[in-house]
């Protein structure tokens, strides 16, 4: 393995342990891929099926642009590698994170039927490099449907740009990013965002008109 | 003891460790099992009355598929063995585990009149080897009998698959798999969707009829 | 020191280890004791203002049975000794506790009026070693008297019996027993109880005469 | 590095250490500063966007009265350096630190119209050296102004005294004090005061006017 692929090895695996800490990988839930390589693409991603709160040489792939093990293995790339494929296939992102966390599945049932949610006057929104006062961010929700393709190609069509993030109607947060630093400053400051709304929500009457 | 003995103890153990490190055994509740052998069924339960937030050898003993000690031992094994012993007599399960968590109490004293909890539209649903579009999971949840063989009969009417989970009111659940990863797999999930729910009731009016 | 001494410096820095991973201790508050021996009693107490999240040798001092420096030292007893001193004059009790959580803290509050509040109908019960089917446990609240002598005084009036707890009203909790494993032990089927019941009165109408 | 300021710089690493791991730096917010001289004052400040649950040599970089780097360096001061430039020159504080908590954030919200949140009859309050019997601790709320130098000057107002906190809305809080022991143990007080405050207003009616 080259140096390059050595060191994204390490800091997917290092972002992997930290958000496991967490728990936001229960029920082995969740994956993760960082980009190694362009034309070709190749990137990491989650081993399926595997308890990320252990730390093995097992738990990331090498895969190419169309999702498929880009070398020899016994190890088969997570279900949902797909939507990974999306995210470094129509932008320069070189990480993208998918956890499944308590509050992003409780916004993502609150605001499901809108299809989408929208956050403003927080300073954390800064963290996703938007820095104007009164900044607005607002994450698309979309529906989780069964069939992988079919998700990825919904999933796609908010893939826009080089940093961004989508709700999955009860089935958590994709955020990617630059780069493994960059994805999980993003999805931290998500996370933030939900967890500090559930507890305004919790508090005040629930009125989705008038709570922001 | 054999070599296998010693895999299954530590895997067990391993499970006790993360566990205990979420504070799902405060009070010294909750217990543990993995099965080693069969024909004779023997297998590791919790001795009694330990704190589980401690690693020690004195932290599991080989039981008989009676629940008796299988080898000489000063220990005690815990009081509700008997549960374990109805999974392993009565389905190929090859790990149970019970916690008391604040949200599996929640759940099951809100439905326990019901005497059923149903889930469904999580993708964590997945969780538990259930693919379906819009699976649903519903788990029992029977009265805390104070007598631990009425407890075990009663609990035993439900152990019917190999993989499958039981809450009794107001005194924890018990999940049980294939094998240690499958079982915890499975109470994650379980805990998952729990948190969720009471989450989800906390922030919409408070109306079983109307919410999953 | 002797070698009795060291072991029990031993067992309640352990505890009190534990207890400030939990961030029970927010603040440098609370407080712990355990018994070194009688005739005369002499126990170890922590030293005031101490933050508990370090592991140090100037964490504990060894007083007397009026909570006065049995040896020279240059540390100062908790601010509260006094009830660590009710405790072990009036109990058989080998270890005492005293931490502030949000939980009983909001507990305390809720019930402050009442002077009391009782559970029952929990599994976790068992854990304080009240093993009747239907069991309940009751808690006395007391008013948090700024003077601690009146404190101690009025604390004392509930330390009847050598295991046993009172909540100080947005004080937190001090809960005694046999030693370090019993009191730890009670501590935490307390916690869980205290947090369990908020939990069901922020999902129930708040209504203290029907919910406990 | 002088031995004095090699000890000022373990110091304030092991509070951000601390804070890190109940992850009060989510997106890379907030940031920390300890003073190392005076006549000229210099201290060290958090390097700008920094994933605060790593420790490296790069976390922190000395600065001047100004909050201009004191040293060659390729490091940026964090951009909110001048909150910290105005703690050391009004007071004689010697800890200055940052924080956004999700609770703190509520209770910014919750109060921002206000400008100030008051709390009383709490135990923990001595913690921040107010010993009075029922004593009161008020913390101003100041707007967030996206505007650095304004929202430093709006907030130098309120730096009056050697310890001390304000809450920027949606923005966090800032704690200062003697040193990191002092500044720390009054950062944990006011969240233990703010997570207190957010569950008793969850579970009685949500009414300012009656609740403390």
């Amino acid at each position: 393995m080259s140096i390059l692929a050595q060191q994204r090895l390490q800091e997917i695996a290092d972002v992997k342990e930290e958000l496991a800490q967490r728990d936001w990988f229960f029920g082995t839930s969740g994956n993760l891929s960082i980009k190694v390589s362009e034309e070709p693409t190749t990137f990491f991603v989650s081993a399926s099926g595997k308890d990320k709160r252990k730390r093995t040489s097992e738990d990331f792939l090498l895969v190419d642009s169309n999702g498929k093990a880009a070398e020899e293995t016994h190890l088969k790339p997570s279900a949902e590698t797909l939507l990974h494929v999306k995210v470094y296939s129509h932008t320069n992102a070189g990480c993208s994170l998918h956890v499944h966390t308590i509050d992003n599945n409780v916004i993502s049932e609150l605001y499901g039927d809108e299809g989408k949610v929208t956050f403003k006057g927080q300073e954390i929104i800064k963290a996703l490099g938007i820095w104007e006062e009164d900044a607005e961010v607002t994450v698309p929700i979309i529906p989780n449907y069964a069939d992988i393709p079919t998700l990825a190609e919904v999933f796609a069509e908010y893939v826009t740009a080089d940093q961004g993030a989508v709700l999955i109607r009860n089935h958590g947060i994709t955020v990617w990013g630059e780069n493994a630093f960059e994805a999980k400053k993003a999805l931290e400051a998500y996370e933030f965002l939900f967890s500090y709304h559930v507890k305004i929500l919790s508090l005040k009457k629930y009125n989705q008109s008038t709570l922001t």
